[in-house]
């Protein structure tokens, strides 16, 4: 059994505003220490795959930095995409990519911007779940177990009953919840979180996709032909530009019948804002988490990110400041979400200097 | 009569931080509108005193931009003493430069960073305090009608009745008080905010200064023996170097029996701290004054000034925010005064560069 991993790193984590701008979004940020998410997603894999496949999806924006933050990985793995067509497509680009190598190898799909703390555990949860993929050519998801009703994730309900050590059959996909549903999620027992990280055989998604999505297919075996041609850049670009925007899990996990569950027994977070930052980051003990030029005073409970400029922060609790060298932003924490209409009021007013 | 000012402008703001500098302290900043706070001091003037009959007192690190900010008065006009030593001394060099034109003529002594809103009922003020002062040959001070018990202020006590119209015998000087004792005070009816503003004749300050505080009526004599010969500069250093540091409450207004009080019939504020700023700068229907590149989503009664940096503001409320090309100061408003504890913490680690 060969093992490839795909990286998904098209976000654009507006979110994460300002540090996260459109050449550099969340994964490609030192969030929590010297190394960026992407960074940490890669070194997760350290021993589990090899540097040579390992791919990353990603755009032309965001591209040459990536190389850059990834020496390791061949340039010619990392792939942009002409444009976004969300997950479905990308999955669907790196299948036929790798699978001029070999169709029945077992693709790891990881999201670039995940916190995961305990590798050994993330290893072993790949590495068995693999097993299963490449031996049973089903389709296997990651799920969470989850500690709170959040709202902010997407759920999975699986059979109660695994058909093996740790794989369970999929029930239904369920998107983001109201918080009374969240809360009957978590008491029911039997839905995780959806982590976005699926396990499969290059045929076995391909199939799947052909079935389910024959536009799609259609498109990928005309990209397919133009591999490693002189045209493939406009193959691929007028193929895209006829896609539609479907995510994976709309696509085809939700109405493949073939699709297991493998819980993820490691902690994990998908850092969806500022918020999660707080949470996951060490605090002193007032409760702040400071980082670069600060000076607090009657301050508690906040995230102080200042790396150039000096900032003095006076009697103030629950606040998050961002000051970067072009914007500032503060923020209460529990509004932390907000911080992407932020975004839309730039995209609006065309401040695209700030974007 | 012959009328002066002596426009006070040694102060450094370090409640204004970090707009304000030791370069540039609040006097010297645009803090309401197009002008500085002594530009508008200065135009307050205009029709009441003659523009060569304007002095500045202030020190080697201000006097250059108070030239710039003030071509209209006379350079030698611009007085830099070499060590600030409190309003005493201030006063007591004043009277003696001014004092070698005309003894006999009233100076008004005025802070260079106050606002006051009605420039006509505050020249009326002066002149009826400057003709009492010229006949009567009193020390006469501004009182102001309190309009809540603050504690930020120095208060004045005088007689109930006047000794001629709005001119009241003082008979006590109270220091700031505590929030008990100011709202005694507002009660009694009898106590008067004190503005630091004085009118009088250098021939009777100096006799005051001569008989109350006659180690600084020693040292002047000395300072007047030597102006406009070439020691000047030295002979002034080394008295100053050996003067105490004495406001001139202290040295002679709260020792003297010469001393009276006019009510100001005018608005005004001495702008202690951002809190009051806020509270004198127009607000939109969310309460919130912005000036310069902001954007407010959820945010109300706060004071965000970014003139240059794009900055964005989320579910806060109450907060002071200035985002200078250097620093950034976030505050609840109402501890607005412990901005002073950021100059000083500043100071103690020798950040000179934000200073």
């Amino acid at each position: 059994m060969e093992l490839y991993a795909v990286i998904m790193a098209g976000g654009v984590g507006a979110r994460f505003w300002p540090r996260s701008k459109e050449k550099k979004p969340k994964q490609l940020l030192r969030i929590f220490g010297p190394n960026s998410m992407i960074q940490d997603t890669v070194a997760r894999l350290e021993g589990l795959v090899e540097k040579q496949n390992i791919f990353v999806i990603t755009n032309k924006i965001q591209k040459a930095e990536i190389k850059n933050q990834l020496p390791d990985i061949p340039a010619e793995n990392i792939i942009d995409e002409p444009f976004g067509k969300n997950t479905a497509a990308a999955i669907g680009l790196a299948s036929i990519i790798v699978g001029k190598k070999n169709k029945e190898a077992v693709i790891l799909t990881l999201p670039a911007d995940h916190i995961i703390k305990e590798k050994d555990d993330f290893q072993k949860t790949l590495s068995s779940a693999a097993k299963f993929a490449f031996e049973n050519k089903g389709l296997v998801t990651i799920g969470i177990n989850p500690t709170r009703p959040e709202t902010g994730y997407g759920y999975i309900q699986i059979e109660e009953k695994p058909v093996e050590d740790n794989i369970f059959k999929v029930l239904t996909f369920a998107e983001k919840p109201n918080y009374a549903t969240a809360v009957r999620f978590i008491e029911s027992g039997d839905f995780l979180w959806n982590s976005g990280m699926f396990i499969w055989r290059i045929d076995t998604i391909l199939n799947e996709i052909e079935v389910l999505m024959p536009e799609l297919f259609e498109g990928l075996k005309e990209i397919e032909k133009s591999l490693n041609s002189p045209n493939f850049e406009k193959t691929l670009s007028h193929v895209y530009g006829q896609l539609k925007s479907v995510s994976i899990d709309y696509g085809v996990m939700e109405k493949s019948q073939n699709v297991f569950l493998t819980r993820g027994m490691f902690t994990w977070s998908d850092v969806g804002s500022w918020e999660e930052v707080y949470q996951l980051t060490e605090k002193d003990e007032d409760g702040n988490a400071l980082v670069g030029n600060t000076y607090c005073q009657n301050t508690s409970d906040s995230y102080i990110y200042s790396p150039k400029k000096f900032t003095a922060v006076v009697g103030v609790e629950n606040l998050i400041v961002i000051n970067t060298d072009d914007a500032l932003l503060i923020c209460r924490r529990d509004k932390a979400q907000e911080v992407k209409t932020v975004v839309d009021y730039l995209k609006m007013k065309k401040l695209t200097e700030h974007l």
